[in-house]
């Protein structure tokens, strides 16, 4: 049986700009993703605020999906907007405006029936917005946080405190590099465990995810796609399809974790496949299973008598 | 019986600087580190020119491994010079300087005693000199070609013409686009096998390495290392592992091709932990096999019970 997570980070209106095409107000932010992601796996419970202005049939798209928006709080003003333009490959990234909004005042408050979430998902907001979703939240069995260059250089000191009570952190490399003052990725990553987290996964793009804990290393390389749109919210998706298999699995969590990042990588690929939600919301149930077959068959090799194993089932 | 590999390529003294150290002169080149990686498998053979100036002692050094340098031709002149210098987290390099030298005027000239070499590798020097090497080979069973930004560039139709007759394109993920003209690495992939090889591999530095062919992919990612000094000679490494298994083993091509790309990335991970060649001459043929199964290891993932068998093993 799935344990319920509880998602608190932005739900935006996205101007996105990619060579493939544009998009202007496309539905979007942190929670938003995680949550579609997700709730294919869990329940979600999802802590957000947004603006009068925000289109109602947004969170509709939710609640029919069966994501439980009694955490999101409808504030005076304008909903959080974000516009942002990638570069020819995907790989680069330029942020054109970010207006907080409604987010600008924004405390998380977690209804009464979220507090005994056991998995927790601090989306990518100001570190002591983080901390207060936590102090909100029973004992939680598994949180796991994700954070950005902005907080890494103007909160640091909030964001170290937070860390102390979480178990998973997911950055992307530039990030794992900046937090941990560290160029190598497995040294830096080796850093990151010393200042709370027992797992960190570091994001790479196009180049996968690297998981580092004291007991070992998984790499997993994301799935090549020939269509590839927008990677905005594919972050996110992995975090919700990594947090989603965790609390949808009997097994213990170390056991469960490779799995959970390839249920992330699989969740990205989807993603990255339309223009905002587009990808996520496009994807089927039935469609993951068939990908994390892909998935494992792509990184396996010899001896070739276990390959034509794997081919057979 | 492992069947013999020629290498055509060049021969070096580099000049590096990491942000770890730098090194003057030092021993290095497409063929060298090539070779120094592929004999851990199979008998190299080696045709290469270097000039007067050439220590005595670096051919040596690869005689004693059992290499054979009888096709390298010694010129008059200074040999082919190379300085770089990389970016604090390796991914980025600056060449500061190429002197071709003796390179200026070679045409390769395959030894009687070579002609007869079933697997051949073309390292990174103009496709006309690549051409030059297979009119003088006989119906070899399996060539490769590495190639450059440079010769994509100013040799194109070169290039093209010698391509026709590979069926292996090893290249980095820059080089992969600009020769296909598509920032889509999936699609750039499947456009390179339309120019003649039957399997492209794209190399992606500490990001791993992507093989596309018609009947499916192959991902690896690098071996995550804590102590990464020089990336030189790398690709070239990778490349002596990739033909080393493939003319060791017993396996038709297309089931070997996997595990050969495994045993690249093996010989990449030994040559980016020292200086030049360093990290290759320190490399113990018994180390090979153990970073192979970490190798495996990393990237496997669920359902439990396969990882303890995993583990058992």
């Amino acid at each position: 049986m799935a344990q319920p997570i509880l998602v608190v980070g932005s739900v935006a209106l996205d101007d996105i700009r990619t060579p493939f095409g544009a998009v202007r107000e496309s539905f979007g932010g942190s929670a938003a993703f995680f949550a579609l992601a997700a709730q294919c796996f869990a329940p979600v419970r999802m802590v957000a605020v947004v603006g009068t202005d925000l289109d109602s049939q947004y969170l509709e798209t939710l609640r029919q999906r069966g994501i439980d928006t009694s955490g999101v709080e409808v504030a005076p003003g304008r909903t959080f907007r974000w516009g942002g333009a990638y570069g020819f490959d995907l790989n680069t990234r330029e942020t054109l405006f970010t207006q907080l909004n409604v987010f600008e005042g924004f405390h998380p408050k977690v209804p009464t029936a979220f507090r005994d979430s056991p998995f927790v998902f601090l989306g990518n907001i100001h570190p002591d917005l983080q901390a207060e979703v936590l102090q909100q939240v029973e004992k939680p069995r598994f949180v796991a946080l994700d954070t950005m260059n902005l907080w890494i250089e103007n909160a640091r000191d909030a964001l170290l405190a937070v860390l102390q009570s979480v178990h998973l952190l997911i950055v992307n490399d530039a990030e794992a590099r900046q937090l941990a003052g560290e160029a190598n990725l497995v040294r830096a990553g080796r850093r990151l465990l010393a200042l709370g987290p027992h797992t960190v996964v570091i994001k790479k793009g196009e180049h996968g995810a690297l998981m580092v804990r004291e007991d070992g290393m998984f790499a997993s390389p994301a799935l090549p796609l020939e269509e590839v749109r927008d990677p905005t919210g594919a972050g996110d998706a992995f975090a919700g399809g990594l947090l989603g298999h965790l609390a949808a699995s009997p097994e213990p969590l170390g056991l469960a974790l490779r799995h959970a990042i390839a249920c992330g990588t699989v969740m990205a690929s989807f993603a990255v496949q339309g223009f905002g939600m587009q990808g996520l919301l496009a994807a089927r149930p039935e469609d993951i299973e068939p990908r994390l077959r892909s998935l494992r068959l792509l990184t396996q090799f010899g001896p070739a008598d276990s390959l034509h194993e794997m081919g057979r089932k």
